[in-house]
């Protein structure tokens, strides 16, 4: 862990990790943070990722319609699935900033071209920070051109992070084949915080070599269980973009990889869920304000996706942020939060667990449950809620579709950033 | 005024108005506001209002999956079109109570059938309070029957308040034919508002003869442009009720009332849109923790629905509500929300305009526009946002869908209430 030191104004959150993972050094991965001075001080506010050779891409983007000029350049030059470099840039969103903005993203990839004798469209580029102010590309530029040697990449998660209380990284090593791979992940991210969308600025990084057709496959599976079922706020960024790079240094023997369901691919399939789940966890920990960390399980809905709409719902909700903030176990409001989802769910064989003590059980309250083991569920840092809604399909059959959502709560320190900080 | 007072723990709203209306008596319904003694000590908690005849009865209601028993009951209530009596209580929703719940609810309508000696189905019933506690009818029975003497149609406003801080009340007289007609309208609501449904509680009383297929129509149509264009929190209440009861004591010539759009019911159907609109402005102004009002106008968007889930979008995003509790013309989080809110929005034609002043035209910030009429405004109790999303048709044809929605800001005083105050 480095000394700098975050510009956030905000304590750091009281559910920030211990310590942070040691991320090892992928082959071919060349990684540098640089302070730029465009708007920080005293901090790196600028990376640049750079690919040996050219590496298989994948991307998942903001479902925003008013995406920003970062998102629109790196959708675009995902077409060919293929990467040399990543640039990000924190303090800046480019967002909202028309023509001039279309303009400094696309100087930026030629800029980073020229450095690294490749196309502008292997350049990547993600920005993060304020919306609707113009983004000079001159500091990039001269930064990345003058940068020498390398860093760390917990620097490099550092030097992305703009209202983050603590940088988020995780790590993984399966098999792969005979071979070990790595996977690598950075994110940022804690307020504008909403799924149905590639959540946030995370990326992923891996020495597995897999075609940029099935990477796609493999990290938008992988997404929609993990940054797609965090949420903070419930507003959605302009700049939301998780990106995945795999350089291809460790190949499978055997037939071409062709389908998710291939065995070979089980280990890394499952490790790349685990790590993404991972960063979720951080974003959700690091929340605007956050006190707790609620974990929402949804079991008997009628989908996985119906089942993700009621956690987003209980976890979105203001009532329910507010009622964990102060400790309460109030599911009343949870069965509100349930109600207005808009999907499927049985009132009267609705049940309610928080901290794993019934508290309702077919559509009421559970009559004499004992409620101190829940006030003491409450009183911690991580409050567990799970509901099934009892969803039944015809036949009798009870419907499985099943989610897991974190949420932070939502406290005074949220006003405190959003509002009585100016930004 | 009466001199009561409400047993909220927190101060007046700052939007409450200076003045309530003086809501005039209409022939045939009879008000009683009375203390039941089931929750709150030293106030009026329940209401009963009789119509001396059977009057024509419209409805909306709540569009959650887990509505309450009182919910239930109304709705189907409402088949036969008619009604004898409204009871409201105050204190207990009696939602997600199971079988106990609904057995409440009809031992309280057989009750005041009883007393008014008519058919337990031509009584409706609304309750609002705590979430998941058993209602027991006993109080409120007792409480109807020992009522004697007539209250003020204010009363009645102050008695289904719960976290309200001011009674809301709206009154309309117009044109019906030869006659002239009065609409009176009480409602109740300040958390878990948002809307999608017929928000909160609210109900309209009129001497116009209208048949209930019709005032259907007519009350839909008003509650489209009025309370389902509120939001507080976004949360969406088990118990959200709208009914209209006429009683038909003034009749129109000719022949019978068949369509909205007969030229005889102009003038009911403009007042009538105007009155819940006016209800819906107090709704907002009592926002829990509300310290400004949001106006939202939306334009140019695909339809008038579509402009309603965008200016929806603006009004319930946590970023936007607690930049303008901050006083920050923050237009960026604009951007946002509207980028999030799903529908169709061209960012590159976009136009941002706060207390009249152009802040962003074409998809960017307006070059040097001058910003102490802007910070003045947001400074003041009214803040007002205008937003053109640029929707082109085929042929070059502008969009016309339009929408204007009001608002609370998200205040230290939202989380005081809903997290510090244990319910």
């Amino acid at each position: 862990m480095t000394s700098k030191k975050t510009t956030s104004p905000m304590p750091i959150s009281p559910l920030a990790p211990k310590k942070f993972a040691k991320l090892p050094a992928i082959a071919g991965i060349e990684v540098q943070a640089m302070a730029s001075g465009s708007r920080y001080r005293g901090r790196d506010d600028l990376v640049l990722l750079r690919f040996s050779k050219l590496t298989q891409a994948a991307g998942v983007f903001t479902s925003s319609k008013m995406p920003s000029a970062a998102v629109d350049l790196s959708r675009a030059h995902l077409v060919g699935g293929k990467a040399r470099a990543l640039v990000v840039n924190a303090g800046n969103a480019n967002a909202f900033t028309g023509k001039a903005g279309a303009k400094a993203a696309l100087d930026t990839a030629k800029g980073a071209a020229k450095l690294l004798d490749c196309k502008p469209t292997d350049v990547f580029i993600a920005s993060t920070g304020v919306i609707g102010e113009d983004l000079d590309p001159a500091p990039l530029l001269a930064a990345l051109k003058a940068s020498r040697g390398e860093s760390d990449w917990l620097d490099m998660a550092r030097a992305i992070m703009t209202t983050d209380t603590f940088p988020k990284v995780a790590t993984r090593q399966v098999k792969f084949g005979k071979h070990q791979i790595t996977l690598n992940a950075i994110a940022k991210g804690s307020g504008m915080i909403a799924p149905d969308m590639a959540t946030l600025l995370a990326f992923v990084f891996t020495d597995a070599g897999v075609p940029a057709g099935l990477l796609q496959k493999l990290l938008s599976e992988a997404n929609t269980k993990s940054l797609n079922c965090v949420t903070v706020d419930g507003d959605t960024s302009t700049s939301d973009t998780c990106l995945m790079f795999a350089t291809g240094d460790k190949k499978l023997d055997g037939a071409p990889l062709r389908s998710l369901e291939d065995k070979r691919l089980a280990p890394l399939r499952g490790a790349l869920t685990d790590l993404m789940q991972d960063l979720a966890v951080q974003v959700a920990s690091d929340g605007e304000g956050v006190s707790k960390l609620m974990t929402i399980d949804v079991t008997g809905a009628e989908t996985d996706a119906a089942a993700r709409q009621i956690g987003l719902a209980i976890g979105n909700s203001p009532l329910v942020k507010t009622a964990v903030a102060g400790e309460d176990a109030n599911w009343g409001r949870i069965v509100m939060a349930i109600g207005k989802s808009g999907e499927a769910a049985e009132r009267d064989r609705l049940s309610i667990d928080i901290g794993g003590v019934q508290v309702a059980r077919k559509g009421r309250a559970v009559a004499g449950y004992d409620e101190r083991p829940v006030a003491k569920h409450m009183r911690g840092r991580h409050v567990n809620i799970r509901v099934d809604v009892g969803v039944q399909l015809e036949a009798k059959k009870k419907a499985k579709g099943q989610a897991r959502i974190w949420a932070s709560d939502l406290t005074h320190g949220y006003i405190d950033i959003n509002a009585d900080y100016r930004s």
